[in-house]
């Protein structure tokens, strides 16, 4: 009976992995693993819910609750202590900066206050380079695509863990006081997700803590749901939109719609903006008042009235943006490969970020320099001390018609757009959101200026507005979350329409020539990101065609050495639990290999790990419990780490108590669309497939429904197969 | 190998259909039938797709935007005739008996001013009920908890026809008119139900129409897709509240989230908001202005600041709104109940609605007698013409504190309670929600004017507003769509935290007594709606114990008689097309049944329909395209009225070509949870199950998933069997 398994060479078939630059396009990494939102009901399982019963139930529901709600207490200060940092060091900052301008006033003693300036702009976008290069890598940037690839079910390593969120929220506070282009809205996200994560759990890897509580929620999906919530009171906390980060997520994040986790994500995201609004509005000495808006605020505006001849208006400024945001994405690849091949060394990203920075601070001295209102484009240094990019988009939304003139709006407009295009890539954790949006409120007031010249009734505010939304649409691709994150910034539920109808045509047009920036990101990294819908036109694929086969199987009762012979030689995290049922009478006494269930890498680790052998002297059934495979989540040991005796390797697993004994399985006949709806609505990680008489004939993961990739081009689409390489950033 | 049929005597098994009163909970009926989901991906489907290319793919995306549009606008057309229909009745009514009031100005002639009033009540009352009972009962109520069993995979007889429509509008009207306590909010959503189904579909059974136009969205789920977007535009166009729209919708219908649906519906709500605004801002005499708000007005608050003290009393508020809402549940019961016994005529439904609506205006004018201050609570005539309950909403939200006195509002209150109970369940076509919000803001307005007692700064409103929502959110434990559409109604988002505590808690609370007034309709009902989630602590029920068996089957080639007196004989939609393997050499030589397919009882009757036979002179295979199944979509022939010839019955049907070579199957050790979650997330309507060796051993409907339905009662949850019965109303 117990006899050895029958090694079939695992062969990559038609999926070669390539050796290929990081910059290439069109390559599926196989390097990132998958989550597995599926629950497996095994005998253990069962064995607990009958013991915990309703009470049970209820109990992990109110855990739910209580988790939500302290994540968005614990998302919102954290955007309190951005945000109170960020106040103290520019107030810090410019009173220095104001001795010096007002030390001398003649104009050729512009140096000292310039050269001033330069150093304390430096100091901080060094060290916050510096932590994100030689520190944590993960927290470059927004962060924005990474949780959107691990909403998806992508496995991205380090993205949750404590140490990049310090990283992430020092490397915040220095981009704001470095003066660089980024904004903190993105990095909220990122802040709150990993925020969520580590609550939930109730431990810490980076301080290798185990609270021992909330240990029913260290399953995927469990994790994945308050990573939900967490990045939408990221969202809440940062632009004062609990409804916005509500759709953010669900944007990003949902496959199948649950009411009451929902119902949680809104209420964490109140929370958040409710403890934020409070805790800042006592900061700044208004106890009980709840009217301080989120981290970013747009100001009121009084009157967002429009006429139907706007209408194409917007529908032009739109195209603009698209434009514009799909030029962005085409150069920032351009810009990624070079920087691939120069800036290849840690110091070079560092020093990179310095010339940003020099950059930055030079131009924007110039400005103030030569045009004489660049003052009021707030890079004066007295009105908006505390949010230099904030302040810039405010007044341009705001100001009176004669505050500015066209000349220094085109500068500050070209200026605005590439210094953004720069910036963002470089190694600092900051996001485009309020850059985008800033140079969008440029162009757009230059438009609402020219139409103001010949009917002086407009309000030019709108029309900054429109550019703002269109400007960052063209660029993200964002759509119904950023219009109502805009609606709810704006207070105006009746301006939501012009803003959708941007916002839709920039996402249109941008489409027609690129990616979106983060889309641009996820396919540079080649993470196998599963999109909304399976490809047009392809249910002439079928299983057969995606399947990955042989299979590495094992049996009901399985010896231990062959588990870790197998364990070793291949890095599949599941394999199909089989029966083989030798029917002699069958033609040529054909083995049938019958599907009993499908086991995971990471049970198998358990239960060598603790030694879980049917032996003539074990009775470990009381032992096991679900407990014992929830305490290794989610890291579990490497199988060369097990240590086992010689003795071990002769006894017998019955793998038929821990194996999910009912996977989802597909016949190898269905096709791509149908697999790919249920893979994707299920949040699987594994589906196997059987031929016409229930035999195992193969497994389909991610990756092989993935690689084909829609292509829309030119108002084209097509489908192309990616190819696998073994590329990681 | 063309041998008869395998008829195995179908057996009800456990499920004995009980005729029972229509009034018995915890039966479900058999009645109602399923929509389906799912993709027929045959030959033909294959076909079609490869011979429409690409173009095709992008054709029909086109389509559905312009869809959503027209969708948009035309419910926002039937918000205006609704509108402006009321406002010119309305208008008529009080001049008339404003004539009478100022005739005489004597006390004791209050009596001739009455009169008229009462028939100028009675008229529409009776016109409207006349409709409903014997026009078109399916426009009774709201027709929320229909369009939420739709959304569900429900089809629900009647529920979307032309006729449905038109006797709602009316009705609706006639409601207003009439003074019956019953608000047109609910209403529209149905209404935009209907518009959606019937413009997406191209065709109307009421006139017998086809269009021949939209014909590619002839199937379950694009329809079920443009239903969504008509119930959320409804919304949007009676509250002025797309996002609360959308989210309705999603809280309602969808199962799995779609991006470019959400936005998609999103965009439709916009348009009908807009459309709306435009025009009603245009007939009341300023064109292009959009200012204008949807159909329901709270009028503008001046400041929605509240303290945190004040938390405790929107909690307290909440459980009052609980309290008294699962009273009024419970009542509404009892209400159904005595109606089925004693209000079994249809003469005497019409008899109630007068009596309700006589005793609405008697009331109303004692009121107005007895007190002072009852002409504020909008039932004069003179400031709120046009809306009544919402004028009376309005004034309790904005009046000043000495406007009511105290025993005024007492009474108005109870007053308000009972009349909405009474109300709603006769026969009349209006909704609970304006109803419940004006009880609850006559309480809440009782607790502001209180606390203003202690506290003379106080606001009452927010105390009034807060009471509405609790009332309402414990009627129809409505959560997050409710919150933000009293968002979007009061425009104020730092107030959606308050609202989301109170809705939170009545909700709970009420869950605590009751079920929702919707879900209590729908148990009444019987229908076979399907949770969010499957019953807690249900993994140890398998597809053994759910599915029935044994099983109707056909051969992939089928004579096409056997198929006739199967279709007669059993009244199933779908069976499982197999192959028998004889192989003698297995044990006893056993017969082994291989599922090849899955083919439909509407695909079958086309089939029939149509002669599609394997005979010496068919050759159809270029004749029947997938507009052949279109064309009779979605009411097809009953087996009865197709008429063949002797020949024909000796003919053979080819079904694999037709059949779904792949539906979704699973083991028969699958647990409910899982086939649950299987069929909820892919809006399947029939599951085949296997056993180990791939032979069909059962089918899995949504009865069979519904049936496990979870109780809620006093904090203790439990799951229940129910029975089936063949009830229907």
């Amino acid at each position: 009976m117990y006899q050895s398994i029958d090694f079939k060479e695992y062969e990559l078939s038609n999926k070669s992995e390539e050796i290929v630059p990081i910059e290439s396009l069109n390559y599926l990494s196989t390097n990132y693993e998958s989550l597995d939102y599926e629950v497996i009901e095994n005998e253990l399982y069962r064995k607990e819910e009958q013991k915990k019963g309703y009470r049970y139930v209820v109990q992990k529901d109110f855990s739910r609750w209580m988790t939500f709600f302290w994540i968005g207490v614990i998302v919102a200060f954290i955007g309190i202590i951005i945000f109170i940092s960020i106040e103290i060091g520019t107030n810090f900052k410019f009173n220095m900066i104001k001795k010096y301008f007002d030390n001398c006033t003649k104009k050729d003693c512009m140096v000292k206050p310039y050269l001033v300036a330069l150093i304390l702009n430096l100091i901080p976008s060094f060290i916050g380079s510096c932590l994100i290069v030689y520190v944590e890598p993960m927290a470059k940037g927004s962060g924005i695509p990474a949780v959107k690839c691990f909403l998806n079910g992508i496995k991205v390593p380090k993205l949750i863990r404590l140490k990049t969120l310090i990283v992430k929220v020092i490397g915040v506070i220095t981009v704001a006081l470095g003066g660089l282009w980024g904004g903190k809205e993105g990095p909220m996200i990122h802040a709150g997700a990993i925020v969520a994560a580590g609550i939930s759990q109730g431990k810490s890897t980076t301080f290798n803590k185990d609270l021992g509580a909330l240990n029913f929620f260290r399953e995927d999906h469990e994790k994945r749901d308050f990573v939900s919530g967490g990045a939408a009171a990221g969202i809440a906390a940062a632009f004062g939109a609990p409804v916005g980060g509500l759709l953010f997520s669900l944007e990003e994040g949902a496959s199948f719609w649950n009411q009451a986790l929902t119902w949680r994500i809104f209420f964490g995201s109140m929370i958040s903006m409710f403890t934020l609004h409070s805790v800042l509005s006592a900061y700044h000495g208004h106890p009980g008042d709840l009217t301080y808006k989120g981290l970013l605020n747009f100001g009121k505006f009084d009157d967002l009235s429009y006429h139907i001849f706007d209408i194409p208006i917007f529908v032009l400024m739109g195209i603009v943006g698209g434009l514009t945001g799909a030029l962005f994405c085409h150069l920032n690849i351009q810009l990624f490969k070079f920087r691939k091949r120069y800036v290849n060394k840690d110091w070079k990203k560092v020093l990179e970020v310095l010339i940003v920075c020099s950059t930055t601070v030079t131009i924007s001295f110039l400005l103030i320099l030569f045009t004489s209102d660049c003052k009021k484009l707030g890079l004066d240094p007295i009105n908006h001390p505390i949010q230099l990019l904030e302040g810039t988009v405010q007044s341009l939304f705001h100001d009176t018609p004669d505050v500015f003139n066209t000349t220094t709006i085109v500068y500050f407009g070209i200026f605005a757009y590439f210094i953004t295009l720069w910036t963002y890539g470089v190694h600092f954790s900051g996001g485009v959101l309020i850059p985008g949006l800033c140079t969008g409120a440029a162009w757009g007031r230059l438009v609402g200026q020219t139409i103001f010249h010949f009917f002086p009734n407009t309000n030019i505010g709108i029309y900054s507005l429109i550019g703002a939304a269109s400007q960052l649409g063209g660029i993200t691709r964002m759509t119904i979350s950023l219009t109502i994150i805009l609606v709810e910034a704006t207070g105006s539920i009746t301006f939501g329409l012009p803003l959708m109808i941007c916002l839709m045509t920039a996402k249109w047009v941008g489409d027609f020539f690129s990616e979106s920036i983060y889309d641009t990101q996820i396919d540079l990294s080649g993470m196998p990101l599963l999109a909304w819908d399976p490809p047009p036109l392809s249910s002439s694929i079928y299983a057969n065609n995606l399947m990955t086969h042989p299979v590495i199987t094992f049996k009901t009762k399985e010896s231990v050495e062959n588990i870790v012979k197998t364990l070793k030689k291949y890095s599949h995290n599941g394999f199909p639990v089989v029966e083989y049922v030798q029917n002699n009478e069958l033609d040529e006494g054909k083995t049938l290999c019958y599907l009993r269930g499908l086991i995971l890498r990471s049970q198998l680790i358990v239960l060598l790990d603790n030694k879980v052998f049917d032996g003539p002297l074990t009775n470990y059934w009381d032992s096991v419990t679900m407990e014992t495979f929830r305490e290794d989540y989610p890291r579990y040991s490497s199988i060369e780490d097990i240590q086992l005796l010689q003795n071990d390797l002769k006894l017998i697993i019955d793998l038929s108590r821990f194996m999910n004994p009912s996977p989802y399985i597909v016949q190898h006949t269905m096709s791509l669309p149908r697999i790919f709806k249920l893979f994707r609505a299920m949040g699987l990680r594994h589906i196997v497939v059987v031929n016409d008489s229930n035999e195992v004939a193969g497994i389909v993961t991610r990756k092989d429904l993935a690689r084909y990739k829609v292509i829309r081009h030119m108002g084209k689409i097509s489908v192309t197969e990616l190819k696998f390489s073994n590329k990681m950033e």
